[in-house]
């Protein structure tokens, strides 16, 4: 998960929850953007930041509601509008099949060197991730069926 | 294909063309905006549509020649010129490399989820497709050599 | 490698590199605005090509320090915030990763289909590459154990 983008990453959550649910073993590794959706909107942490860290911090979306669409997101109008048919439609929000991912057991990794740059603190993540580096995804990707760069 | 960009879909084609020339057996999963490369240009249904869906339907692009650039599509100036260019060097249109993706006989597949919560109808896609889920989706990935999100 | 952005292509050739730093055979394939990473930003060929396919090449970024950011970019303030902050880390830049990607000997591959519809010339791109088609590309992603679309 590189994108920091809420149709992406439903899609991305989706085939991960689809997956775990037909018995497979899943695992997502989310660097960059991807970091975003992992983000507690309830932890905002500054302490030993950089100035650019902060700024990095306040300018970019705090979890999987604030993310905008990647496409026709029309300053937030297109989103609220795929909302609305989504709960029309009784689909669950990203939030919720973020949820289903923890409690389903998917491993959730967050990417160390990105984390290091973006400034962004384990603290400030969802608790249930482990911090990786490139390296241990590529071994952990040799030994899979599917991967998807999303 | 979860992208419904004019260059992203033309990526996605050449490539399924071309392994299906080698020999190959391909399939294209087509969800979120992808699925609007799939729209037949010349039905608009309306019926049975919320209001939202039927907005939806009207601000996006229908069909393959509507679809818009990735990058650098300066409000349709930029894909003007790529498709003079690609016209001088005598490639295909995108239209072109979808009707070859039906002759050759490559499983087009529809994402049900994206189209209820889109409201796309089947009678609105093109006919050759088949409406399957994510998990239909990730049974066929597994048996498979190569995988791409695009 | 299709997209034609820092960040994309940052993550592409972190992976790419780590990979071969783990003894794995790695090869990159460029195509659409994926070829504008291997730029030459002190080649500007403009012979032999067309008025549309000179304009492609003076209006698109020349190698990897021109290349926007896919998110945030901000006219070009968040690409600097992002050099500056990869800066304070000490981690390299784009650039450096691609010159350790050819001193490493991973394979890069440009798009021969894609150079002659955007017009660009073998000359005007890096040296260390060999042009080959999609075919060719398939070819030796059937032979892999990890495919990844960036």
């Amino acid at each position: 998960m590189f994108s920091g983008e809420y149709d992406k990453a439903l899609a991305g959550l989706i085939l991960a929850n689809s997956a775990k649910e037909l018995g497979m073993e899943v695992s997502m590794f989310f660097a960059f953007w991807g970091l975003l959706l992992l983000r507690d909107p309830n932890k905002n942490i500054t302490k030993d930041k950089s100035s650019l860290e902060k700024l990095m911090g306040a300018m970019t979306p705090k979890g999987p509601d604030e993310l905008p669409l990647s496409n026709m997101n029309f300053s937030g109008f297109g989103k609220k509008m795929l909302e609305a048919m989504m709960k029309k439609d009784a689909t669950p929000t990203l939030s919720k099949f973020l949820e289903g991912a923890v409690k389903k057991g998917i491993n959730l990794y967050g990417c160390k060197l990105s984390m290091e740059v973006m400034g962004f603190k384990k603290e400030e993540l969802i608790p249930e991730i482990r911090i990786i580096d490139a390296k241990d995804y590529l071994k952990d990707a040799l030994e899979t069926d599917i991967q998807l760069f999303i």
